[in-house]
């Protein structure tokens, strides 16, 4: 019998999600979309994804895949697949994919974006998707930090308290903070992230933008590998995955259905 | 004792909200800044308001007043009130007010704003906020059938099925219907509205974007009363309460907490 393996780029609003991953009584994205999924390829589906988002985090572009014997077209599968979901998540794109392909093994990278409503008026119909923050943010003094964070680093002090046991060195490829309008915007590319990293280092830009921690004390926060020494955990309400990025070829996979650290 | 007539500008986003009026054993706008306004004036506080909106309907300007005897400054109880609100309600503006002042009887226009999201692409961070449809609307048929609406009509085709005993007699002065982006916006102004006119005036004018019924229809629609004739009744999510329009003066009204039909 052939498998097809079809590819998803999902947009969602994490807001009243239990995050992505699948959980015992707890309603998740994983969930939601392998039971619709499954429904229409008519036997059990299961996804494979590139971030495992926490709850109430949101997705421009998660991206993950799956194997199935159903023939449908995959336009055809796009279109009744965002019927039936709820109107919070929606399949922007799905293809069909080399069988080899897997959504996170082969993430090169990801781009993950925080964004801080860095203004005295708001309004009450977005306030699910930045983090409020009225007094105005020294933006040169972020950037300045954010350049001090990127590269390979131990960064035991930016994680959360899931998955303390895995190797917590990562490589921040790119760390751009900007204004845009009445926000300002911070963009994480890296390979991979611990648990709840990017809000822990965006605590530690805000702490930067508010003077209370200079842009040179980020070296002294990673060498320290203290949890305590980096700002705050900022809420998921700001947090997008915005993209992943693939390599062109998919090398196999030994185990597709091993689990990695996040 | 001295008391205070206080007007209040509130801004909601009616997902999730029972509406504005008060009802037992449902989570409601009026109810929430009631309470909240209570526990800050130290006496109960109830508030009289310019439009009961329904279930899911929004709000970017509605207008409110009670009477205090609080002494506290209208700035200091406005940035406190909206600490204790929970995020979806903000009070945008507060100030005192002769008196006479009623939100109810006083209110000379409503503006109502109708958005439909008229595109085939769209994303799942503003759902709450419009309805979608998808097919081209043919815009310039809806403007024609939305002057045919303008003036004063009996308007029992487009009642919802609340209020019925009221005179269904209405006043639309202005429906303007326009292109914003992907988006077809229909503004309602008018002195007051029956329940639900709004959403079935809106199905009504959708109706003629699609080729339903022609402009003409409309003197027909009318005629009838027949709420039959008429479009459906597009859901809450769309609609907007965006201003209220208040005289300069303010003649006393004989029984300050009687009720008036919508």
């Amino acid at each position: 019998m052939t498998s097809r393996n079809i590819q998803l780029i999902v947009e969602y609003d994490g807001t009243g999600y239990s995050g992505w991953q699948e959980q015992p009584g707890k309603e998740t994205i994983q969930e939601t979309l392998e039971q619709s999924l499954s429904h229409l390829a008519g036997h059990p589906v299961e996804l494979l994804v590139a971030g495992r988002t926490d709850a109430g985090v949101h997705a421009l572009g998660q991206t993950a895949n799956f194997h199935t014997q159903s023939i449908l077209p995959v336009q055809r599968l796009r279109k009744v697949i965002n019927q039936l979901l709820p109107h919070g998540i929606r399949v922007v794109r799905m293809k069909e994919v080399p069988a080899t392909f897997h959504a996170t093994y082969h993430a090169a990278a990801k781009l993950y974006r925080y964004i801080i409503r860095n203004h005295q008026d708001y309004t009450v119909f977005d306030r699910h998707f930045y983090h409020h923050y009225r007094s105005p943010l020294n933006v040169a003094a972020m950037q300045k930090a954010a350049h001090e964070l990127e590269g390979t680093h131990d960064f035991s002090a930016f994680r959360g308290i899931l998955g303390r046991k895995a190797n917590p060195s990562r490589t921040l490829l790119k760390v751009r903070v900007y204004k845009k309008g009445k926000d300002v915007i911070l963009d994480y590319l890296g390979k991979s992230f611990l648990h709840q990293m990017v809000r822990i280092l965006s605590g530690t830009l805000l702490y930067a933008g508010i003077g209370k921690i200079t842009p040179k004390d980020i070296r002294d926060i990673l060498k320290s590998k203290d949890r305590q020494k980096a700002g705050p955990t900022l809420p998921p309400t700001g947090l997008f995955l915005v993209k992943v990025f693939y390599p062109r070829v998919f090398p196999p996979v030994r185990n597709r259905w091993a689990k990695v650290d996040e």
